[in-house]
């Protein structure tokens, strides 16, 4: 669950972004977030764990400054025992903005699951601190993560791998690479387990900026498709085999492209 | 347009199929279509003129008489000339049930659009014969048949082509191989240009039976997917650039499987 907000603070922007998201030519998502963050003011964390890389903290600390980031330090977390560092529990707690890279969302859930880092994260965004996160580092972000699943339009019940994760929001499930990798079938299959969920798909350079009214804009070159099961009339998923197609009554769709808005609590497109 | 119905006879079924329907181990689509066109008493005429292979013809001939049809004739109309051939005609005309194979639907529409095989499939259908095809040969059927477009899931303004096609039934557009190819992203952008439009999106091996009320119940393994446009609270179609993401908002989707209904002229989904 997200961290009760500081009395007098407001939660910051919670920003899950699909992955692939530009970086040199039109970097406007990662503009946005070096410009929310404070600029020349800005303390950016960067949490390289979901990658195998050894060069993608450095590379994100580069490309922070470049856009004119103040400050942007690489913490590096490989293993649980790292997760539990004070000074990198220093850095998270003094940071602006915390940016979780794109990798293997099972290596942010194992390694940083219930470590102090974890908590530090949720207690940095609820006094005021912006959490950014790219692909896997997007799914981290709610508090429910698809892990895996089909590729494809229709769902089953078999159809995605959920796993905990981060929970910086909590009545979201957000996919990444959404049109590049045919995901709808797997959040279809998420948001029908139980329709509390509203699902997030975001395509690739394109990011959700979810503000402290849980109220998110569209930013990048793709779209976001929000899937809203609460009106839902039917779900045969209670009874469906393993494998078989579902059926699902009257689920509501929006297609979003930049610009336009959503608001999660009250769940309302709109496109001012 | 379809034919108008013949004073005291039904309509026949329309029944679009997603392509690979099962044809030995359980072919409940294409048993259900021999049955519906009558057993034992069946005249099926099968239209093989998507298809360049030369025994497409033959083998739905056969196929049908194994299951228990009555009689089975396949027409060689390969091109436009033989589309007018009398002999066919009387063939069509005497038929309980038509049955257009897969193949290019551009093939079905170049070769057969405008002729008296095309007209008389019409009007036999309007005096009660029951018209099946599968895959281009579902494409065909409806009056607004998808020739090519995008795949993924996310619809841009130039994300499908449209051709005009057999006119069997009017408000629908249909596209088949729909899960198996995410087909989806091309459904959204034939509904989106006008949403007096439900388009009806097939799994491989799944059927929509459509009988003279345009109510279908869905017959096979996949699923159908629906999507309403009819309540759609804004697009941006018109104004986008080729190749951008649109912004569509409140779309309405239905899953489909086995035995689930829906009424097309009244836009509502049953699972009874």
């Amino acid at each position: 669950m997200p961290s009760p907000a500081v009395d007098g603070q407001k939660r910051g922007y919670v920003i899950p972004i699909g992955g692939a998201e530009e970086k040199i030519d039109n970097p406007e998502i990662l503009s946005k977030f070096v410009e929310l963050a404070g600029g020349r003011e800005a303390k950016i964390c960067v949490i390289p764990t979901a990658s195998r890389l050894e060069d993608t903290g450095s590379r994100y600390e580069t490309l922070f400054r470049d856009l004119g980031a103040g400050q942007a330090d690489s913490l590096p977390i490989a293993e649980r025992s790292d997760a539990q560092d004070e000074t990198h529990l220093d850095i998270i707690e003094n940071a602006t903005a915390i940016f979780i890279t794109g990798g293997n969302q099972l290596r942010l859930s194992t390694i940083l699951g219930g470590t102090p880092v974890a908590k530090a994260i949720r207690q940095a965004n609820a006094r005021g601190a912006h959490v950014g996160g790219t692909s896997a580092g997007a799914a981290i972000i709610s508090q429910h993560m698809i892990a895996g699943g089909n590729v494809g339009i229709v769902p089953t019940e078999d159809g995605v791998n959920l796993a905990p994760g981060m929970g910086l929001i909590n009545t979201v499930v957000v996919d990444q690479h959404f049109n590049e990798r045919n995901r709808l079938a797997r959040l279809l299959s998420a948001v029908s387990y139980n329709p509390f969920l509203v699902g997030v798909g975001l395509d690739e350079n394109t990011a959700a900026f979810i503000d402290e009214d849980n109220i998110f804009t569209v930013v990048g070159s793709g779209a976001i498709t929000v899937v809203d099961p609460s009106d839902i009339e039917y779900s045969s998923m209670a009874e469906a085999r393993r494998g078989e197609a579902l059926t699902l009554l009257n689920l509501k769709v929006h297609i979003l492209a930049s610009g336009a808005r959503y608001d999660i609590s009250n769940r309302i497109a709109h496109i001012d």
